[in-house]
């Protein structure tokens, strides 16, 4: 049976061998929530990019550049990483270039070793489960976190993904453990739960309670988001019986 | 009001300001149990010793050493790291010094920049919480972990004392807020829930299952464990109504 681990944080990367093993990275608030309702709405294709500079420079490359830091929208970037910006196909067919606070980051961290890189939301979060099961490899499920420390979104999306794989999956790994239980012990009211965690009420502070609660839909999507060398594209998948 | 924050990994504590703030140790299976057991057992001090040749060297000068890595006895130490090795005060009177795999890094790691180090059990969590109350000031809850990832038990002794804590501190800190739950919603079965977790496996397979029990009684102990200067010492402390 493949196995599962759970890292949850960046700054702990080190401590999991990611060769030959799938690296589901999450940031929920925002932006693996965004890059996947990005790619429902038909972009053609998301570029991360770790550094603020390097992804202005991809402007003139052709790309609309998003850009956020602390929360808000990067200075002379032309959008922010809300995911409703990308509703209604509003950037249909566009290049779309993105640099975040935490999320590309842990892209750029998780890329070099492992064979795969998918990005998970709870927007498609049955999809990411139905696909690791059909390949049956190792999985790492590597929260962004905040700033290099813990954050609860990003550990309870890893706990949903454990309790979903439970039976398809081991985990002898304590933080698969401990995020299954956080996630199973709370899923009935997921929302207010949250709305004690540090970022949720930074995002709050921001007016974007909207963000919050189309970040905490389920399964809205049915694809999977996946890295292809530079660019993260839609992977749909044969319906898992 | 003063402000709890928890630290999930040692190699996390680099993003916590520990300047004027006591950090508690927790190293519960079992370095920190086992030091909280000999302070009750009236050994005359346990010092703390992060690396094993620097361990064993204390020996001639007048040391028991007990040293324990990856869960067993290490070479050429006379004790391991069993809380019921020191109990009917089978070591009164005794200097202590000790190397554990995680626990004693964590407080290496503490002491530089901390107000006060004290050592966290769940032997002695009352006691701990009324002394922190008492103190009033900052407090960071440092878990050792297992080899710098993420473990249950030191997280949920965490969240433990944040929930003793909850009404005299505030904590706007996902590692808290998520730890609290986690504890208070599996209070009712700790080792049941434990039982699942890695390191709680790995002490099994040592057949040291009484040890398990052992470090999770409860409030046992009544005096909260202090470094001062490179020794562990008992505290007593007044009564708090």
């Amino acid at each position: 049976m493949p196995k599962i681990e759970v890292c949850l944080s960046p700054e702990l990367v080190h401590l999991h061998d990611l060769k030959n093993k799938i690296v589901v990275v999450v940031d929920i608030f925002r932006a693996t929530s965004t890059m996947i309702t990005g790619l429902a709405n038909k972009v053609s294709s998301i570029t991360p990019v770790a550094g603020l500079e390097a992804c202005r420079n991809m402007k003139s490359k052709g790309y609309i550049i998003a850009g956020e830091r602390n929360g808000q929208t990067a200075e002379g970037f032309e959008l922010g990483n809300s995911p409703l910006s990308y509703l209604n196909n509003a950037y249909a067919g566009k290049k779309i270039a993105v640099t975040t606070t935490n999320g590309t980051l842990t892209i750029e961290k998780s890329k070099k070793d492992a064979a795969e890189v998918l990005i998970g939301a709870f927007l498609n979060l049955q999809a990411t489960a139905d696909y690791l099961i059909q390949q049956g490899k190792d999985v790492v499920i590597h929260c962004a976190g905040w700033k290099g420390m813990f954050n609860l979104e990003d550990s309870l999306y890893a706990g949903a993904l454990v309790s979903v794989l439970a039976n398809e999956f081991d985990f002898d790994c304590d933080g698969a453990i401990g995020m299954k239980a956080l996630f199973e012990q709370n899923q009935g009211d997921l929302k207010s739960f949250l709305s004690q965690a540090s970022h949720a009420k930074r995002l709050q502070n921001h007016n974007i309670d909207a963000d919050i609660d189309f970040c905490l839909t389920l399964d809205k999507y049915n694809f999977v988001g996946k890295l292809e060398g530079e660019e993260l594209v839609k992977v749909s998948l044969n319906k898992v019986v």
